[in-house]
């Protein structure tokens, strides 16, 4: 495929190993990167290596993100490494923290509007945000379809909600120029691909079980909103409740756990993505997980399980299983990038509108 | 996506399941179907549950498979399901065995020239076709090349060498309007497909092992043409020598062989395929697999794990497993229809050429 210059907004956990992964791929060259309060842009490829050194454990604080939350902000980054008290104690270079401590990199008050700004040469941009609001990664889209920009929008979101305020775009997406690639980390995402595929032997599909495990010792700091977003599924929990938690008290449920967290039923996209694509009904398909922050190895197989029944009158389960050597940023980000080419070709074809990734696979 | 209409060249094993798994699927429309001596065509849907009945069991014999092979006929099905003897046991309807045992078909001298004739009303055609000449797929798609035909085209077809033969021609493809999916049914195909979704968890791809197992007491009459392509894979066979053996020497083979016949490292074109799409070197995929023409129950499960290296330095093997209860026939059939589907949107979207079974995936 021809060269991909790519964005990424946001330069959390997701956004900054999405730029590392891409050093390893062909074809895709990060030309510009921003948090809320700056953004780097070189249309000749970024310096990747600079970028991450620059800003590694340096990203923007608890306050940053309620602010954004609260939509003070035009990009927000919950990602944020903090200690208990809610003090940074992780380096700071430049004025303030996040991207602007690369030198490749320049304040800014609107830097979405400053991607914007350069996306002629833009041919995909990862949303790599946080979406503690339901509506923030598809108001971020709109301003994209407003702008008039042709070209990939990525995002890694996972409520099943959020699709349908997308669906209720198309015509500004399609108007645009815009192939928006939505639900495309690990779960949703490479784990919809895989049930989408695995469906493939049967003419009716009756189930899909998602079950991962993520170990998340040394990846906590720089993942803690989506440690975050995962306290929002358990009972008792929503994105708003989650949103206003403090870190100590994040912290005291991780504790009240063991640091294992177990999931059931979460409200994962899975369920709507697999539906608009024909595969089974949402109802079908069950999301579940175990997040260890105290531990790197994982806690359980990450395993994709689809029954059906075939043409010939047989049921059978197919199942896709991960390596358990395989980190969650592995999984989102090699997956992301993956989408995202999947984008940029059915961009260049002229095929615009939302995309899930079950989307991108064999039809059913 | 809108309504396909498809036509299906070959009424063997694979040419009725595709029609039978047709019936089960939304927005597929068969339209026409032809063996050599006959083609049976409405543009209104074909009634499946006649042609299937009409034919079942009643396809073309040993004569004109060598026919065929021998160049003499435009389109060959080897699929016969003769005693050892090579005395056809089939019913036979209508004058002729093959096709035009159905009411809806009429004899033909030309069936390929007369699937053409018909092809500004067909989407698709799925190739059902034996192999035995390496060139003969080829041949026919350049057959629709040569005639100005705009749409798909879909094989599942195993050679790694064809794909090389189809690989010469994207320009005749490309002027014509022609998506060619080559290589779609379960390997190279569906397992392809996995690995190259498997693939996404790594940054570089070390290994793909692909091992099937396919029991075929019941599919054995309708499949006997697939059983001489896999002996072909042999040690000491080839696909000209494979062609040649009577239905005796492929009874003695079965035997001493006790049913069970084992292949390791066939020339099975997922290499290529996952090569050219970028996902590893050829050389670095294994195909085998244990064929059992005595029992419906597969004698080992179909596995493909893919290992590979993280971007953050691990080494580990993802896996998908199907069902040990998944025929032959649902894995194939399933997803050469969905891959058909995936390569009406390209072809509808303006991209034409040659595709792989891992180019309709996420990129790598």
């Amino acid at each position: 495929m021809d060269d991909i210059r790519f964005a990424v907004l946001g330069t959390g956990g997701i956004g900054r190993r999405a730029l590392e992964v891409s050093q390893a791929k062909q074809g895709l060259t990060p030309v510009a990167a921003c948090d809320r309060h700056g953004i780097a842009v070189d249309h000749d490829g970024l310096d990747v290596d600079e970028l991450l050194a620059a800003t590694e454990g340096n990203v923007a604080s608890a306050a940053d993100r309620r602010e954004a939350a609260d939509g003070r902000a035009a990009t927000g980054e919950s990602r944020e490494p903090q200690t208990d008290g809610g003090t940074a104690t992780v380096k700071q270079h430049g004025e303030q923290a996040g991207v602007v401590a690369s030198a490749q990199a320049r304040p800014t008050e609107t830097p979405i509007a400053d991607t914007i700004a350069e996306s002629d040469a833009i041919d995909a941009v990862l949303i790599a945000l946080p979406n503690l609001e339901h509506d923030f990664i598809p108001e971020v889209a709109a301003e994209f379809a407003a702008a008039d920009y042709k070209g990939v929008l990525v995002d890694v979101l996972k409520r099943s909600r959020v699709i349908g305020l997308l669906d209720e775009r198309p015509d500004a997406f399609e108007e645009s120029g815009i192939t928006f690639v939505c639900g495309a980390g690990a779960t949703p995402g490479f784990l919809t691909g895989a049930a989408a595929l695995a469906a493939q032997s049967f003419v009716e599909v009756e189930a899909v079980d998602i079950h991962w495990g993520v170990g998340l010792q040394s990846g906590y700091e720089d993942n803690r909103g989506t440690v975050r977003e995962d306290i929002a599924h358990l009972p008792g929990y929503d994105n708003e409740s989650a949103r206003d938690l403090s870190d100590d008290e994040i912290e005291a449920i991780v504790d009240d756990h063991n640091g294992v967290i177990e999931f059931e039923d979460m409200e994962h996209a899975d369920d709507v993505l697999l539906e608009r694509a024909g595969i089974c009904d949402a109802a079908d398909v069950t999301v579940g997980g175990v997040l260890d922050v105290r531990n790197d190895e994982k806690p359980t197989t990450t395993t994709v399980t689809v029954t059906g029944k075939t043409f010939d009158g047989e049921r059978a389960t197919n199942t896709f299983e991960l390596g358990d050597e395989t980190s969650m940023a592995a999984n989102v980000n090699g997956p992301a990038l993956g989408y995202l080419k999947a984008g940029v070709r059915r961009n260049r074809a002229g095929e615009y509108g939302v995309f899930g990734p079950a989307d991108l696979m064999p039809g059913f």
